[in-house]
């Protein structure tokens, strides 16, 4: 598969790695707290240990400030992971970090509902509340 | 379909849309705090972008004040959406600012569950408190 | 069907209507505060507005002091609404007073889960404490 | 609502009624037998009797010969009945006909199942062979 | 509760009671072989024994011949019933024999599904075939 | 518990073992076929090899020839088992025997689902036909 | 049935009625606060009213303090109740006093979840925290 | 873990394996065809390829002959496995083997449901029928 | 995304197209009909049309003859139709021609169940028997 | 079975238990509160009292500081349980504390949930927070 040596050493440097960006829109209700819920139920990624596929639903709960995600860019955001060999708590925490910077929410949680391997399911979760 | 030009217009607007009223009887327990919840399994509007339906389930769970709304005309506003494009996430506030106009509610939330599109779904929730 | 005119009469003075007595038995265990929940699954009355049959699974939850309500006795309580034209609104307060009469409870909340009309479910609550 | 006097007159010409075609493309494994099932968890009519909107799911299995239905295709010949007053009974034969005429597969099957009205659900079933 | 003694007598005579028509109109497709299942979520009886109401889901299914069964007037006749002491396997058989005057389909089934008494739960089927 | 050394011998003659009869009334329609499924969520009885309680759902579906099974009598035919101590797959063809010397039916299947022990399920179902 | 005049006089002394004493064992993380849930799904007593068996699943969820609860023992103590005429609100009361007699836990809450009665559900709920 | 070069061997070598015997007890009913479906929750070995346990439910639905199958011998005879290295296809084939020779039923399938590896399911599914 | 000119000439070339081999070992019990049922819940493509990643659960049920098919083997032979715009009909089929070719089982049957599209979702099933 | 006297002596020293290491990666996000649920369905043990496997599935949910728990070796630290003769109060804590040990996280809650014995299910939760 596609693993290479590279992979571990991504995970040392996650931080550093470049993603796609996500466009937003003007909310038009930026006068009020609401929240909005965007789950992607079809999510994988590439086991940087077998290089193997992971597959995960991705829900991310947020209160929209003046900016709203724009669903059809988040989607293609998201699509970016595909090829990418990453750890699951990374995912999480990697997404976490690019949604904050796109629409600049005032509160936002990110989880990662991991299929089972080896009898084993992971679930990772993160949160920010803009001061 | 029905998707023209002034659809993406409507959403900079989407506050000045004109809906339907709705009508309200006397709250005969008002001297008390309870709580309706009513579910609209069957609620439909059109995608501004694509021109083809949406698909919901709205939910109001209010605490009256001095009126209740009546069933029936609450019906007939949600038909109202059903040739409208217009966004999730102002479906969910246009319909909480015009239920709070009905019947001035002592609290309301609204919450809209919308159908997966592309493998993601998307659920928007919003609310008042008279004060 | 039985609808008659008295029918919307009834709802503006439904905090009249005259309702069966609700029997009771002495708490042995009155000194402590427990909770008991007992859930009506079989509960129709008649629509006011239509003169058709309602269904509602009607569940009370109650911390009770010196008395217990009697099982039995509360289902023929219940049996009285299956041919009077109520609101969904007004069977839940009126079920709330009656038993605070009858057993004067420490807590008490009343709910109704009505079935589904044209595409729309409703769910009222009531509660009361004493003081 | 959109409901008219001719919606009535439509039930007894339902079988004239026309309706969009459906494209095809050509089966590349023609040469066996398989089957294909298309499930439909948005489709929307207008009851003919009182105007308002039916919801239904619909699902059509079908094993192709020569053609297999284009899925889009057959989603926008779904999407004209929006904005039609028909019964159920005649939804699903008037699709399983136009299906039959569109791809002439070996054998079809059309299901109907339609949300609960006044307590009561209907599912509509229909089905094909070739000779 | 409404129960007297005529009530045990009509368990014999079951077969003579006088119940309300039901409704038809003219099949479109009756040249094709289909079938229309019709599930009333809300029946009640009483029953004869103790006086107390009786709950159950019934379900038709059925192949229509010359006529269709017209639904609101088939929910008219299950109304009748709300205040008939009958047993379950009477219900059941009953209907069938009514529906079959009704509309003189090819082949029906009715199943009723009576709701838990005592930690028994009864489910009746019976049918019919044209020759 | 209430076991000892007659169980054990039970199980050898438990063809022999008395148990309550159980009453009929006459079928009015035992012109027609047609089904009766009865099923007692709450059936417990004694392990013979523990002495601890077994529990068990069993399930009847019948043909009724000239007489139908009266429910309470059969419920008090099921209380008969809480003290006795037998297999499960005795109780199933016990069941399955003294049915149909009670009410001949036509066609007649018993099945008894047992509750988990030590990690294992155990269903046992055993049926008769008129000849 | 075994239901005697004895039972109702029981209900008046339920407090002073005999039970099986519940054994115990070193509680080895006694310097910890963590909790065990017990679940017996194969609760079952006599209806006080009719002999009839009644049936209840029992959970306690409990913190222990020196000592846990001896799980055998425990179901021996249950079984206790299956000859005895008692009232769903005495069940859970009992329990959780001879429960807190036992084990003298930190906190402890008792469930009894009883099976439907006539269309009705009852759960009735006590808790205890040590001073 | 466990596993040494042995295990691949005995893939090849599977039918010689031994394995505990069944015990058993004389069907009372023997004169009737009657099924008994028995199933095994929780059954472990041990995967030969990677020496980790695999989990599966096992379930044995078999028409006794002269015999029955003893319950706590048949649990015995699965905990057999718990340590073995042995293939999915293998476990099922090779339970059904011991089954038979043990009771010689009339008939009996025997099914294997292993646990989710690497986002795969396997179950597998043999039979036997007395000539 | 990956999409090229190339992918729909695909769909008219599918039955030509190069995938990889899939590994068996020799079946120790090929005296027998047994069926072995796979699932992969975790299958993904990319849609032809529109460079989109699909996604589905497929479901293969053999008899095996001579050979068992290497689930390992297998789970690798999916992952090659992650980077493949193929349709749903054609995955369906052309796994069903593989696999027929790498062990030539008895008999087998393979289904592939796509996630919901626009509101609607497809499943497509192909079987072979070996004559 | 395994089970020999020193199993029960292991109960009251279970605290000096020696138990394998768990193994951790260093958390690149450790600036930021986070949460990582990981859920072992396949968990087994040995009753110490009857000597046969008990089974349960583990849940871990924790807050990491400088350290991530590795998951290949959290699934070996679990494999060291199958041959351990172990109460249920006991595993939820000697994982507790040995997961605290690995990577002392800022936060940790362990749950055993049991499978059913004799008709009981236990479930023990444990948790810890670092000062």
């Amino acid at each position: 598969m596609k693993h290479t040596s590279t992979y571990d050493e991504l995970q040392n440097h996650i931080r550093e790695l470049k993603t796609p960006s996500i466009e937003t829109w003007v909310n038009q209700y930026h006068d009020k707290d609401y929240t909005i819920e965007i789950t992607n139920l079809e999510f994988t990624t590439i086991c940087p240990k077998t290089g193997l596929p992971d597959y995960a639903t991705i829900c991310i709960t947020y209160t929209p400030d003046r900016d709203c995600v724009e669903l059809k860019s988040l989607k293609e955001y998201f699509l970016f992971y595909r090829d990418v060999g990453i750890f699951h708590e990374h995912v999480v925490n990697k997404v976490l970090e690019d949604f904050v910077n796109s629409c600049q929410p005032r509160k936002v949680e990110v989880t990662g509902n991991f299929n089972i391997r080896g009898g084993m399911k992971t679930i990772v979760r993160a949160g920010y509340v803009k001061e």
